[in-house]
C-alpha cells in the first residue's frame, strides 16, 4: 500500500509531501519520491498522517452502557446501575457492546486499546474481526473466584496473536485478595505479560487500604512484590510522595483519565509529581460509562487544561507536552512501536486538514490543532497494515448501530 | 420550509416523528400532521432537533488567530503574541477571522453569538453575509479614547437589524476609567442595550481593583452605578460572597467560559454559589485564540466535569442542569426565544443521530449524548428561518479556509 502526498507528524514536527510505503503489517519505507509498487493508493493530499494513538484504559464492551447512567455518586451509580447490568450481561451484549467501541474508536484515529472486563474470549475474536489492536484481560474479583480459571486459557489461546495481546487483569486492591494478586502476578511472570489494575481511584479507596492494611494502596501492593515495569495502574489520583517515589523505582506505567475522574469526581492525579518523578503517564478513556465517549484527543485538551488550572500554570503541560504522553509514553508502556517511521507498525491515521478548527494551520503548530481545536476529521484510519476506514466510511457501520441499539434495549429489559 | 419527521428536544424532553413549519423567521406550527404549503422541505428523519445555541463570550474575528500562541502566562501572551498581532490588524483580517468563526459556528449548531472585539462594522457586515444572529460591542478601552467615537455610530447604523443587536463593551475595569464605564453605561441606557464587560478573570484583577479602589471589581462596579439586568459579565471567577449577592440583586448576567478559564489557568468559578444565589449564568467559549475552538458541547461537557470535580460532587451539575444553562439561561441573558416552540424564532439545528458517539440512543437520554458524549453530527442549522447548512455543506466553505488562511499568513508576515 502507498499513501501518496501526506503531511506527516513524526515526533511533533510536520514534514510535508510524503509518500508511506507499507508491506504486510510494517512501514518499510518513507519519502518524497517513492514509486507504487502495489495496487493500492491512498490520495493522501491535504491530508495529516498521524501515528497510531493507544487508549491506554477502558472497559470497550461498557460502550453499551453510554448514557444509561450519568451524574451518580460513585456507589449508588454501580450497586443500582451498573452492577445489575453487568449481572445480565451475556457474550452477545458484550460482542455488540465491543464493536460499537471499536466502531467509535476507528472513527477517532485510535489503532490500539487496553482493556480490562468480562467475556475476553468474545472481546479478542470482535476485536480482531473489526482489525484493532488490543491488550485485553479478564478482570479478576474475589467476588467471581470462577474468572480467575479462564485467565490462563485466555493467554494460551491467544499469545501467539499479531492483533491481540493478552494481559492479567486483577480488578483492584479493594476486590482482590494477596492471594488473587500474586497469582495475577505469578500468571504475568510465567507468560511474560503485563498487569492491569485499577490504584489509588478515589480517597475511600485509600482509607480503606490504610485501615486494612496500614498501607496505602501502592505500599500494599509494592509488599506483596506486585509492581514492576509489567503493571499498568489506572487513574492513580491520591498518591502520597512515597506513592510517587514507589511508581517510579518499580518503573509502574500509569494510564492517566482525566475525564472520569472528573465525570465522577474521584479527583485530579498529581501529573506533576509523577512527570518529575519520571513515571511513564499515557492516557485513556475509561469506559463510555463514565466519560461518555472514547475521544482521546478530547483527552489530551481535559488533561492539558485541567493541570495548567490546577497549578495555576499556564505555561506547563503545553500541547507538545501531552502530545507525547499520549503517543510516545503510551509506545513505552505498551511496548509497541507506532512511530510512523520505517519499520514501524503500520497503525496511522489520516486526519483531512479541510475543516474549520484546524484553519488557520500553518502546520507549525500541527500539534496545538489536535491537542486543543480538534473536533474530527480523521478520514482514514490503518491498523497493521488493513485499511479500517477510508474517506471516512467504516464497512458495515449501519449494522452495528442498528444491532448494538437492540442488543442494549434487550439488556436493559431482560 | 417545512422539517419533517425529526424527534424534537424541546425544554429537555425528546418528542418523536413531529413536523416544524417555519414562516419568514418563526416556527409557527409544530405538530405530526402538518401540510407543506412551502416548497423547501427538509427530511429529517434520523436527526434530532434542537434548539439553537447562544455563545454568551467570544472574540470571533480572533479565530485567525488560532493556535498562533499558546501555553504561555497571561501577561507575556498578551504582550508577546496578541497585542503585536492586534495593533496590526485591518478590516480585512477582521472579515476574514469572522467569516471562520461564523463557519465553525455553523458547523456547531450555533446560531447567536456575544462578541467583543475591534471593527465592528466589518464584524456585523459579515456576520449578516453568513446569516447569523449575533450582539456586537465594539471594545472600549482607555488607552484608544478613538474607540468611544465609534460607538454610538455603530449604534446607530445597527439598532434595527434583524440579526444583528449592537451592544456596549467596556473591556473590564483595569482598563476602562469610570468616566469610560459611565459613558458605556449612559449609552447602553440611552439606547436599551446591553453592556459586556469582562469581570474578575484572575486573582491579580481584584488585587489590583482592592489596591486602586479600596473594592473588589464587583463592589467598584456597583459603587460607580454599573451593575444592572443589562450587563452580562464574562469569566466571574474571582469573586467573594459579598460579590455574589450584589450580582443576584443586581441580576446581572454571567457568562461562564471553563474551557479558557482552566487553558489560561485563571481558575474555577464558584458556579455553585452563583446559581445557588439566583445568578442567571450562561456559557461562552472565550475567543479561539484561548480555548482553541468554538464549539459549545464540549463547553457544556467540560462545565458539568470541572465543576463535579471541584466539588467531589458527582451528582451536581447534572446533563439536565448545564443543558438549561446553555439554552434557558442564555435565552434569558439575551432576551432571545429560541426555544423550538410555536412563535419562537426559527434558530435551530437538526443533528445526525447515526455516529457511534449517540448509540445507544434510547432518547430518554439525550441531553447526557449532548453534553457528555457529543462528538459532531450537525448535519443542518437554521438561523432567522434561512438554512445557513444542509447535509453538512456550508455554500462557500472551502473558499473561507483559503482565504482566512492566506489573510493569517499575510498579518503575520506583515
Amino acid at each position: 500500500m502507498l499513501i501518496k502526498g501526506a503531511s506527516l507528524l513524526q515526533a511533533g514536527e510536520v514534514i510535508r509531501d510524503q509518500n508511506v510505503l507499507i508491506e504486510d503489517n510494517r512501514i518499510i519505507k518513507i519519502g518524497r519520491s517513492l514509486k507504487a509498487e502495489d495496487d493500492e493508493i491512498i490520495d493522501a493530499k491535504g491530508m495529516l498522517a498521524i501515528p497510531g494513538l493507544i487508549n491506554g484504559h477502558t472497559h470497550l464492551a461498557m460502550t453499551l452502557f453510554r448514557g444509561y447512567a450519568d451524574d451518580m455518586k460513585l456507589m449508588p451509580w454501580l450497586e443500582e446501575k451498573i452492577w445489575p447490568l453487568e449481572a445480565k450481561l451475556t457474550p452477545k451484549d458484550i460482542q455488540w457492546g465491543v464493536k460499537l467501541g471499536c466502531l467509535e474508536l476507528i472513527r477517532l484515529g485510535v489503532t490500539c486499546y487496553n482493556d480490562m472486563y468480562y467475556f475476553m474470549h468474545e472481546t479478542a475474536e470482535v476485536t480482531r474481526e473489526m482489525g484493532l489492536r488490543a491488550i485485553l484481560s479478564g478482570v479478576l474479583f474475589d467476588m467471581r473466584p470462577d474468572l480467575m480459571n479462564e485467565a490462563e486459557p485466555f493467554v494460551r489461546r491467544w499469545k501467539d496473536d499479531d492483533l491481540i495481546r493478552p494481559a492479567i487483569g486483577p480488578h483492584a486492591v479493594y476486590t482482590c485478595s494477596e492471594e488473587t494478586l500474586h497469582k495475577a502476578r505469578d500468571l504475568a511472570e510465567k507468560y511474560d505479560l503485563m498487569l492491569h489494575i485499577h490504584l489509588s481511584e478515589t480517597k475511600d479507596e485509600v482509607d480503606r487500604s490504610i485501615d486494612e492494611h496500614g498501607k496505602t494502596p501502592v505500599e500494599y501492593l509494592d509488599s506483596i512484590g506486585f509492581l514492576s515495569e509489567r503493571v499498568i495502574a489506572a487513574h492513580c489520583i491520591w498518591l502520597s510522595p512515597g506513592d510517587i517515589s514507589t511508581l517510579a523505582r518499580r518503573k509502574v506505567n500509569v494510564a492517566h483519565c482525566s475525564i472520569s475522574n472528573h465525570k465522577l469526581a474521584s479527583g485530579i492525579a498529581p501529573l506533576d509529581k509523577l512527570l518529575s518523578a519520571g513515571v511513564n503517564v499515557c492516557l485513556g478513556t475509561d469506559g463510555a460509562s463514565s466519560n461518555n465517549n472514547l475521544d482521546l484527543f478530547q483527552e489530551m485538551k481535559m488533561t492539558a487544561i485541567a493541570q495548567k488550572c490546577a497549578h495555576f500554570k499556564p505555561d506547563l503541560f503545553r500541547a507538545e507536552d501531552i502530545w507525547k504522553i499520549a503517543t510516545e509514553n503510551a509506545y513505552a508502556a505498551f511496548d509497541l512501536d507506532l512511530r510512523l517511521q520505517e519499520g514501524s507498525l503500520a497503525d496511522l491515521s489520516l486526519i483531512d486538514l479541510k475543516k474549520p478548527w484546524f484553519c488557520p494551520r500553518p502546520l507549525t503548530n500541527a500539534v496545538s490543532h489536535l491537542v486543543y481545536s480538534m473536533l474530527g476529521g480523521v478520514d482514514t484510519t490503518i491498523v497493521n497494515g488493513q485499511v479500517l476506514m477510508k474517506e471516512g466510511i467504516i464497512p458495515g457501520e449501519e449494522e452495528i448501530l442498528e444491532k448494538s441499539q437492540e442488543q442494549f434495549e434487550d439488556l436493559v429489559t431482560r
